[in-house]
């Protein structure tokens, strides 16, 4: 077992967590959860999204929660833009870091924003092209690469093509996207691998949903393959907008736990992230779905008591 | 990723799963549990414990249970005993295969039995002798293999020779269980590894627990270590006695749902399982435990919509 000595985890509870969570989310408590993740030592973390307010009324205070942040030097606060109008407000607040995304599915995209899988990476062309110009990151997001709610199976071809695209645009990164979490080791190994011939590992990231319990263990599959970068959410905040009543994203303390199990250093401390959780399941209302959050909570009150 | 072809699932729910539920299972539940397994295509189920009502008051039925149940060929039910009574009262309702246990922890021991390892080996020995004179198959558990709440850290040197007494006395397959859900997979696989130079591969099985969210990627890296045989609980079923409010037992379904994907014959139909882990997710009380379980109920509902 071959494994990477570091892996950077990038938190994407406060942009894809919360959007799929019901419960508005105050702007007060999303900056808070924000520095809060920071202060636990992550060193990406997805702040927001510069969509439109009717297609996702969590993110309406985009423009609030990015300039009411107090930035920590060396953090990465990376935000989706859909389009060059979200890449104007962005950057009217001063975001330096972008993501951008479409799927590699040509069903999920036709269904999503009306256009194929080339037509989808045609429009966000200006977006890159303003970015290259600004000297703004951006990274990139491939969703649906191991099936699809709409047509089910995604051909690997397909998964491969659009993360080249993506990385020949100008993404620093591409993060694989396994949308509905429907994946399972060998075939997330095999995808890996399969789109690492077009783009270099170390450019690429995983980000896996927990919907048929699979996460970590594709995450593992994963790191074996070289990946060293793994998006996740504390809390396994966020659901499954096309399995409602499922779970969503990985719980970062669930990565968290394994990596250092692993000796795989990631900078984070777990017990202060467990507590980050526990604080965000109170504000959502609900119980935390990181299984690791819950167990280090348990075990953190019994040593304090 | 060299993989075993076929996985035996030993579905523990009825037994380790019940016995840490707070609420009494009716006998008639029980019994129905344990068919529906059975009807699922499982052809290992621990049915029961025989063990003292004081102790675990769920168990207190074990002899109607397993009178009652309609048994189906080719099925192994296999029953926990702790000692001679236990087994003779299993032996009076015909019981057919048994489990003996042990941990790996000498300071679990004596809390749990009030002696140490090497004690604990010889009070079973009766009944191995017994057992092996009846004709009756004799399963091991070694608990606290990766960890104890009491101890802390589990010599591997402990684990491996505690192990090698029981397949020694005669255990046809020695279970290896992560009682408190602590381990990872690197060190899960080294723990495999380890008691592989004393007991065949083949002898082996794991049993993990989700406290802390690794188990299928433990057992995904036990599975490349060659073992085929894997404990599990529908729905996830069983809390954790040492942390409570924690997850139990991995789950059935999720683990069947990544054997699937990885082409790995469990003979098992995960539909038909789904749908028991959400019939007895109801008699419990509570939500399932299992991820891929509430994922396959709901699309499964979806299918018939």
């Amino acid at each position: 077992m071959s494994l990477p000595s570091q892996v950077r985890i990038v938190e994407v509870g406060a942009r894809d967590g919360l959007q799929n969570e019901k419960a508005f989310v105050s702007t007060a408590d999303k900056i808070a959860l924000i520095e809060r993740l920071a202060d636990c030592g992550l060193q990406s973390i997805e702040a927001t999204a510069f969509v439109s307010p009717k297609w996702v009324p969590q993110m309406a205070d985009a423009v609030e929660v990015y300039s009411g942040l107090h930035r920590k030097p060396g953090v990465r606060y990376p935000v989706l833009v859909p389009n060059l109008q979200g890449y104007e407000r962005a950057r009217s607040v001063g975001v330096e870091e972008i993501a951008v995304f479409t799927a590699a599915s040509e069903a999920f995209n036709r269904k999503n924003i009306n256009a194929g899988i080339d037509e989808s990476i045609e429009r966000f062309r200006p977006v890159m092209d303003a970015a290259k110009s600004d000297g703004i990151a951006v990274r990139g997001y491939v969703s649906t690469v191991l099936g699809c709610p709409f047509q089910g199976e995604v051909p690997l071809s397909d998964v491969v093509r659009v993360a080249k695209a993506l990385h020949e645009l100008g993404c620093y990164e591409v993060s694989l996207g396994d949308t509905i979490g429907v994946g399972t080791p060998a075939k997330a190994r095999a995808m890996v691998h399969a789109v690492a011939q077009e783009v270099p590992v170390s450019a690429l990231a995983v980000h896996f949903h927990d919907t048929w319990g699979q996460a970590l263990a594709n995450i593992l599959a994963c790191l074996e393959e070289g990946v060293a970068v793994v998006d996740s959410s504390v809390a396994g905040t966020g659901g499954c907008p096309y399995a409602p009543g499922a779970t969503g994203n990985v719980a970062s303390e669930d990565v968290v736990y394994m990596l250092q199990g692993l000796g795989i250093e990631t900078g984070v401390d777990l017990a202060k992230l467990a507590d980050t959780g526990r604080w965000l399941a109170g504000v959502l209302g609900h119980d935390s779905n990181s299984r690791a959050g819950k167990a280090a909570v348990i075990k953190n009150d019994a040593a304090k008591a």
